[in-house]
């Protein structure tokens, strides 16, 4: 960790790449030049970094040799277009947007699968999975040390800004002009998003699952090196506009004993475990914060062997930018 | 069905009580008088009925032998502080607050347990069960001629209204706050609502087990007739102001046959499932709906006999209202 490196964000100016560029500065990546790019609309607009107003650039006319470290938080369609440019160029990368293949790009939390990170070839290339896995894969990876989970059952309800600056701005309109006595037509998630619940975040495939439903799926099974876990995944919609807030009933083979299950979680570095008589909320603890919030922790109603729980986590933050800057810190350790 | 009747509602300028006042307008039961009843703070407002401002008087001065049949929808002390009353005058009763056991009041929803009203003895004393159930209930006993359910795992989004009047002012107050930009104490949910998710819905016991959910658990193995079904129920609180949003996943003894699953929803005469493409809210569908909506029916994404799906449901009218009126229907088909 001697040397510093020049680096790219690509999609500056979203939710994600404004935090990850806030939590560049925070950290003690040896970051040389930053370099804030995003599309040609953007140019000209501004990211604050260490107390200077950095340029944004238009990523097109980038040329990536002059960095050694990139991190993709523009979608998928971004990260395809640049991917290999980024690669000719022997750029470390970090791709926030899921989009490459798990062979090309291993998806990896640095609390539940470090070793991962541990054979990989140059040029180096890893995901950072959806910020609902990385919320899950740390519960998960603290629980496995003392409950053998048979079967996951998610309801995770999704901020907003799982949809970028777009969902934000589309859930203040609806709400203001709901306040307001107004009609409004609705954009982004094709109807009223304001105080309503939405049964999916994404256009569900033939049999009926999610994009980021499978996703979830592939990537927990990957991350905690169970391929045949089973889930029930279901990815829904509310009217918040930061932070995941993740319903979770696990089967286990055996009578769950809870104080060791809280102490695994307090014991997690990445975890805070809420007291019994009080719960975390997004709002109230998880949104801005580098650890996951779990509470609620409870065996079955009739079934011992059942453990149920509630995590409160900032998705943009813990979720994408925390965890792609712990994952740029593992590459730097491992292969600079 | 030829006698007519005159009807007590105590909580009758609730939001359940102002609903089955309406319910009670616009289906055939034959009532003679109507009395809207509440408590002394309320004296002197009016209920809308039938084109009519009827007075509403206080439940303390109330005479129950004016009337054959009392609906109760005033929360539990208020049920237990004029249950006798009730039954002394002979009155047939519907409670909607849950709070008296069931050996004395069973919990009963018209489409999945209507055999239960046909041995009871008078005075006929019957509770309609909270809404989640009434919901859960119906979909349950459409799928059971199809699927054989091994275990329910439920998320269950509750509306603000669940906590009445209170609950809808709390979250439409704190939104403007918010919007506003103005600080605001919070009061009824005891954190910020607005924008957020909250992981429990009332206080929990020992266990960390809510009321509700073990309310839910307990209604459902009654309604059903099966005392032994296994069930993880997670009741929150999302900022939505009418409708209950179900995120069920269930377990069942062997593959599943989605276009039966299809077929047997849709011919239940309280449910309406959504097509494939598309999936039902509680704003855009349910809401001030006497149907039930089902969507988002899939298999589970490595397990063929797991059943998953989502319900919207009015928790005020058809969650409450409709299946109290319903309830009424019957007992005086059988008992008067
Ligand atoms: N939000 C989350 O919770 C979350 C969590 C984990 C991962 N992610 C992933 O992170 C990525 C960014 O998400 P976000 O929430 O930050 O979205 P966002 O707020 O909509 O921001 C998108 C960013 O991408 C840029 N961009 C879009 N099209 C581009 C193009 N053709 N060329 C260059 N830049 C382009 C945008 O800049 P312009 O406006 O200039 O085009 C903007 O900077 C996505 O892949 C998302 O899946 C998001
Ligand atoms: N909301 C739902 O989704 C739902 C669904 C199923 C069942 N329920 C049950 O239905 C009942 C009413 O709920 P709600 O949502 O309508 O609540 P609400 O909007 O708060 O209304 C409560 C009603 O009860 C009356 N009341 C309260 N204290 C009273 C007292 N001491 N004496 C006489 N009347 C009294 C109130 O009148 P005053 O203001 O005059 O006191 C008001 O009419 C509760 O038991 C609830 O559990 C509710």
């Amino acid at each position: 960790m001697t040397h510093s490196l020049d680096v790219a964000v690509v999609g500056a100016t979203g939710s994600v790449g404004e935090a990850l560029v806030q939590v560049l500065e925070e950290r003690k990546l040896p970051v040389g030049t930053l370099h804030a790019l995003a599309g040609a609309d953007s140019v000209g607009q501004t990211a604050s970094y260490k107390g200077r107003n950095l340029r944004v650039r238009d990523v097109q006319a980038f040329d990536f040799s002059t960095v050694q470290l990139v991190f993709f938080a523009a979608g998928q369609s971004v990260t395809a277009q640049f991917i290999d440019k980024a690669r000719a160029a022997g750029c470390m990368v970090i791709d926030l947007s899921g989009g490459l293949p798990p062979e090309q790009a291993p998806r990896v939390v640095p609390e539940v699968n470090p070793q991962a990170l541990e054979h990989l070839g140059a040029p180096y290339v890893v995901t950072s999975p959806s910020s609902v896995s990385v919320a899950l894969g740390c519960v998960l990876a603290a629980l496995r040390q003392v409950v053998n989970v048979e079967r996951i059952n998610l309801t995770a309800c999704l901020a907003v800004s799982s949809r970028g600056r777009e969902g934000v701005s589309e859930l203040a309109r609806q709400t203001a002009e709901l306040l307001n006595g107004r009609a409004f037509e609705p954009q982004v998630f094709g109807r009223q998003m304001a105080f309503n619940m939405l049964a999916q975040v994404d256009q569900p495939d033939l049999q009926g699952h999610g994009l980021l439903e499978k996703r979830v799926a592939g990537e927990l099974k990957e991350l905690l090196v169970e391929p045949k876990l089973r889930m029930s995944i279901n990815c829904i919609q509310a009217p918040v506009f930061f932070g995941d807030s993740l319903s979770l009933s696990l089967q286990t083979t055996k009578a769950v004993d809870l104080a060791k299950v809280c102490d695994a979680l307090q014991r997690a570095p990445a975890l805070e475990c809420v007291e019994f008589e009080d719960y975390p909320t997004v709002v109230g603890d998880a949104v801005g914060q580098d650890v996951i919030y779990v509470g609620r922790v409870r065996a079955g109603l009739d079934d011992p062997a059942e453990l149920n729980l509630w995590i409160a986590s900032d998705n943009v933050r813990k979720g994408a930018a925390i965890n792609a800057v712990q994952l740029a810190e593992l590459l730097i350790k491992h292969y600079l």
